[in-house]
């Protein structure tokens, strides 16, 4: 009986994230700034991964957030369209910097126009160039797009333009600079021997990489929801902190994800991770844990980009096996259990409780 | 005596144009956010070009604007900073995109990180991917720090945010789209056959990748100067006008000087831009004065990419014999000549003075 009724709450959770996914995609959609993509290629790359099914999480969140501070969702669908389009951007770079392939089952930004450049007759070389030079801009103009759609939370919505200088502070002031450090720290840790690299300094780079962004999203939702900017306003501050250790139980969820998901199912290739030799909490434990033998058999295979795909499933196996995954899970449940600690201080609602649904959500996502 | 005076008057010129450049330096350079600039690479990376010697001229134009039109410089330094720093992130990913490798006599971003990656030991293609990786992302916080400085002018000198607002949503709504167009275009009509693009077409490109963000510069400085965000504002609209064709003159005298000045002069290689297959207002114009056999030369040269010295030379040459560099030159004047007329609607003032010596440099300069 209990079971049906937690099934019968996660339809509707469920249900009631899509339908903020709806709100924002069509609002991106539908967008005035839509006419200024040009030339074509610009705005196919621009609406590539926006018209692809992502979850919109950080969108979500923000709009859940606003209505758990007592604000109208509606009024702030504006700012949770330029959260989700701030993180489309750095996904965009994120992905040429990656050599990533693959996003939501579809080929990334850059792969798209190398494939379109190849098909035009250009040579690997050339397309190569092309695809990443288109991902470049449209990435810079998905950056300048989702600064600019704060600006209808003023001119739409009358809200004090002192607040909304505010919320755009708080993306290219706070978030930036740090999802940059972390950015970058992921890309320096791959060539570091994988023993120097700390536990703590892995977590620290996924928080800055991913839990900032989670923690201004839901910051800038009861900002809106509050009419209010003090970041020491209690609700702001429990809000953002709930945020901050849900994102990055979420890096932690996707690490796991990366390995151990089907391709089909999380739309993007399994062991990529392993090929660029990304340093996740699962590599540190899992290393740890390693006799000298399988510290060895680790250290050549993690960060070979010539892998095979055997080597590939045995690196996962031997991640697996020395409880990598399982104590990368214990961590992330642990953050949730963390984050849903400030939810104390939200007053009860129903969105409260999509809040709840949302930081399980977090981790027990499949994709 | 005429000469001496119009001499000792440039050099008053060129003095009034290095105080800006430095002001704005130092603004730069003491500016809070530089903490935040993390780790050593994107900290380094940040301040590249900001430390190399750069002209400047866009926030000289602001704080000139902003001069003309009744306003205090002083207060108008955080958005010369603004505009400055938004250049520099466009030129970190357009460096990228024409494999540039050099800038303002230094290596470029990405050469310079490439360096550095050599030196540590790195292949050379991991070299050239971290090059790039950490130029994608200086760029990036560069726009987003770009961005912030804004806010300076409403938390430093209590400018009205509504005022604030509106300036970023000049450089993100309106440069912004324009810019990436052009740059786009810029890459893609390099890709085209050389008789297919029409000179409107290059002047186009041209106008929006460099003479937006001029134009949005003075009206920015403007609307600083006169507290008043009516684009339809006569001096608002003269001011921003005469920039506009300047900054068209601007990327004329840039392309002749990419082929006619000497290396150390103007910091970069001279004739990258035939390597790199550009379409330039020179090469229109040449072609359209070639013989069959000129033509058939023009086209081997242009675009290819392992030309020697000589072919350069060569090139050059004929882009010279054809008039290309002249009818160009005489082509930028006219678009000074056009800009100066929108000059009488501006009061006179020493202000008004420095806009017209501005707009002579535009041209005249040689590096």
């Amino acid at each position: 009986m209990e079971n049906i009724k937690e099934k019968t709450s996660n339809n509707i959770f469920q249900n009631e994230l899509s339908k903020r996914g709806e709100l924002v995609k069509n609002y991106l959609l539908n967008h005035h700034f839509r006419k200024l993509f040009k030339p074509k290629d610009i705005f196919e790359g621009v609406y590539s991964y926006p018209t692809s099914k992502g979850k919109s999480l950080r969108a979500a969140i923000l709009l859940f957030s606003c209505g758990a501070t007592g604000g109208q969702e509606k009024k702030a669908i504006p700012a949770a369209a330029a959260v989700e389009m701030y993180h489309t951007w750095t996904l965009v770079h994120d992905d040429i910097i990656d050599n990533d392939n693959l996003r939501r089952g579809k080929p990334t930004v850059h792969r798209q126009f190398l494939n379109k450049a190849l098909k035009q007759g250009y040579s690997l070389k050339e397309a190569e160039e092309y695809g990443k030079n288109i991902a470049i801009l449209v990435g810079d103009i998905q950056h300048a797009w989702s600064i600019s759609l704060f600006n209808d939370l003023y001119s739409k919505y009358n809200f004090d333009p002192a607040l909304v200088l505010k919320l755009i502070n708080e993306l290219e002031r706070v978030v930036s600079p740090l999802l940059i450090e972390g950015e970058t720290l992921d890309v320096q840790y791959s060539k570091e021997e994988i023993g120097k690299v700390t536990k703590e300094q892995i977590i620290d780079m996924s928080a800055k990489k991913t839990g900032e962004l989670y923690s201004s999203s839901a910051k800038i939702g009861a900002m809106i929801g509050l009419k209010n900017t003090n970041e020491k306003h209690p609700l702001i501050l429990a809000i953002s902190k709930f945020c901050f250790n849900c994102g990055v139980a979420f890096q932690l969820q996707d690490d796991i994800l990366g390995l151990i998901s089907k391709e089909k199912r999380i739309g993007k290739p399994v062991g990529s991770d392993i090929r660029e030799g990304k340093r996740t909490t699962i590599v540190w434990y899992a290393y740890k844990n390693a006799s000298r033998g399988q510290k060895n058999k680790l250290l050549k295979l993690i960060g070979n980009k010539k892998a095979t795909r055997e080597e590939i499933r045995e690196a996962i196996n031997l991640l697996v096996y020395l409880n990598g995954i399982e104590e990368t899970k214990k961590l992330a449940l642990n953050y949730i259990k963390k984050a849903k600690r400030f939810l104390k201080a939200i007053p009860e609602s129903s969105y409260k409780r999509l809040l709840e649904f949302w930081a399980d959500f977090m981790v027990s996502r499949e994709f």
